[in-house]
């Protein structure tokens, strides 16, 4: 087992600067051996947070072959815009290294069968830091499901219901550069955000472990609102106001798996809305959860039952969270960020798998291009590839310990 | 205009005793002429409910064609089980008379077809006594979204998340005869009761008045929730806990529509569950409305805003239920069918075409059989056909008054 980890560290945007802020640079066994970006300002930002924190002066460099091609570089992880980061990801996975990316889809299909082969060539894992997976009700329902609590899991749902703010969309507040979320909005029309709901949907239909997600279809409403806002914020002249985007305001998507499982999913980012939940929902034959009204009904509880989330986290809470709560939430996203770092460091320091793993990633990843298609033809449905190539009718979890989606583990050798 | 309405009534059910009970038998305007049902002590459950209110002594029969063929009858409610109401509601219309019929879907397209025919050989229409169209809440929100409050409207959502009573599923509790409703579960798959959220989110979307809905997608997860049901109610035993049921437990339908919104439905009565609301939600470019969370959001209000709905009925509640209000509320189901039973008579005593006119009321009947249909075929998109051959493009409103759904009315001259 490995003492410390040396982390190569590539985009230091809006997200890659808080993950880095809040939690990496806190982290006594990982070393920040380099990082990179392709904006000067961005980097020398990255370098302040970790030298702040009396760490090495990290190697800086706008190539991220360098730090690819680095051999004391252990892990690296990808905190790019959306575009590239596959064949980053690959590229690191074939230099021997594990990889781990930021929440994202695909743009083509073709990323998804490029990470699966690079996985296959070479076993190095690639893991996307999905936070949600660890967020403390997604993980409660996760080890409700688990241990039976719902009966048989029938029919999930989720939705990204948070309306974007001004500086995702228009322009980056800090450097002035547009924000790469913005070309999607202007020029695609899909879901385009799904794994926050979907990640832990997947952990709790075993998903690539006894379930496949089969079909997919989508469908978009108009377009809308994102004009509206920007009007109302940058003025009918703006280049904003004066763009016919193609992403619909209201993405619904609907998947059906082998268990014969639904999911249902929403993308709803750019209507005035109150941001209340990501309205993650678990539905079985003997109880249900729902983030949307913080309860979890079980058998005998009264039909009218309101939030009873204090109660429920008291008996229910995920062994994880709490001994996490015990020792001092940490990090940013009230505390996933953190447990999902860490999750990716602890399976380099064993040596083992993620504990999301490539199968999984790329499942996630695959949703916008198919979602796009399916858009494209009407909600026709598609499709969804079998990355595993069968290997999810028999594969068990391949990961022990407390960070582990699959099955509700303990494990006092591993820290938080 | 008439001063007193001559009603023959067939089907004194569950729902047809409580309409009759609550509603009809105390409106002074109403005759109910003759009565009509199959099983002998309903029909004489109707009678007593009648005569108790010193009301004439109706007709009495068991055979529905005594009630079409009376002459002296303005209109026929038709509250029968589903199957077999559009032939019923035909024959009506043929003979001249008015037709209501209770909440439900056509099985086949072929009776939708059957009753457009009928309206337009006859002129007499048609009316489905959709409650949940004149409840409070979708009146507001109705009303916020033809006074622009909303902005532009993208999409709309809503779900019958209503667990059905063992009476509706298993057995009728009073009359011992098993209930219509469980040999949909058994025989077929689809949304079989979208009308509580559909009726509402037609009005507020304008369909077949400027608008229409083009394609259906409809989706089911697997049958598991009403077998563990029985088995847990009747034991293992019992007949209903050795059926495979054909309904998968939650039903998704996507609805796009030709002014680019989409609606999303969800058919959810077989899980446990609580019982919060329809899921009612309006989603527009300047604001929206959900019935979930009690909460009408428009511009300028917080972002983690809760039930508001004290406020936003004092500011913004629909003139007819600001009326019936200060009159005193009526009838069952808070009300609401007091006032569609009001919509239906005022319509005939002022000779007008009622406010969900035939149009509407096929349209809605169709989405069980096209959803039927999409779900047979993995969730294919199917084509809703345009009922009224082109008219929607042009059709505007043609009911005036307090009860009109289309546009916001206030008429002294009727009553509550």
């Amino acid at each position: 087992m490995k003492d410390k980890i040396k982390v190569g560290y590539i985009g230091i945007g809006r997200r890659g600067k808080n993950i880095l802020k809040n939690c990496l640079v806190h982290m006594d066994d990982v070393e920040l051996t380099a990082i990179c970006d392709l904006y000067p300002p961005a980097l020398e930002l990255g370098r302040s947070l970790i030298v702040e924190q009396g760490r090495p002066e990290p190697i800086m460099t706008n190539d991220y072959m360098d730090i690819i091609n680095n051999d004391e570089i252990d892990a690296v992880i990808v905190m790019t815009e959306w575009a590239g980061r596959a064949e980053i990801a690959a590229k690191t996975m074939y230099a021997g290294k594990y990889a781990a990316i930021e929440v994202g889809c695909a743009f083509d299909i073709s990323e998804c069968y490029m990470l699966i082969e690079a996985y296959e060539k070479t076993g190095m894992p690639l893991m996307m830091l999905e936070n949600c997976c660890y967020g403390r009700r997604e993980m409660m329902a996760l080890r409700a499901v688990k241990e039976g609590l719902f009966g048989e899991i029938v029919h999930c749902d989720g939705g990204y219901h948070h309306v974007l703010p001004e500086e995702e969309l228009f322009l980056d507040i800090e450097s002035e550069k547009k924000h790469y979320r913005i070309a999607s909005y202007i020029n695609r029309n899909c879901e385009n955000y799904p794994t926050h709901e979907l990640g832990p949907i997947s952990k709790v239909l075993n998903i690539n472990r006894g379930n496949r997600m089969i079909t997919l279809s989508s469908f978009a409403s108009k377009s809308a609102g994102l004009k509206e806002f920007s009007k109302k914020l940058l003025g009918e002249e703006s280049t904003y106001s004066n763009i016919d985007y193609k992403q619909g305001d209201i993405i619904t998507t609907v998947i059906t798996c082998a268990g014969g499982e639904t999911i249902h999913l929403c993308l709803d980012t750019t209507l005035p809305r109150p941001y209340y939940s990501r309205n993650f929902t678990v539905r079985g034959t003997k109880g249900m959860y729902t983030e949307e009204r913080k309860v979890m009904f079980l058998e005998g509880m009264e039909e009218g039952i309101e939030n009873n989330e204090k109660e429920m986290f008291e008996k229910y809470d995920h062994p994880l969270w709490a001994e996490y709560f015990a020792e001092g939430i940490k990090g940013g996203h009230d505390g996933m960020d953190w447990l999902v770092c860490r999750a990716f460091i602890e399976s380099i320091k064993r040596g083992e798998n993620t504990p999301i793993d490539t199968y999984d990633t790329v499942a996630w990843m695959a949703i916008a291009p198919l979602s796009e298609m399916s858009i494209a033809m009407g909600g026709a449905p598609v499709a969804i590839p079998d990355f595993t190539k069968g290997k999810w009718i028999n594969r068990e979890p391949v990961v022990e310990g407390k960070y582990c989606l699959d099955k509700v583990c303990v494990d006092k050798s591993v820290k938080i």
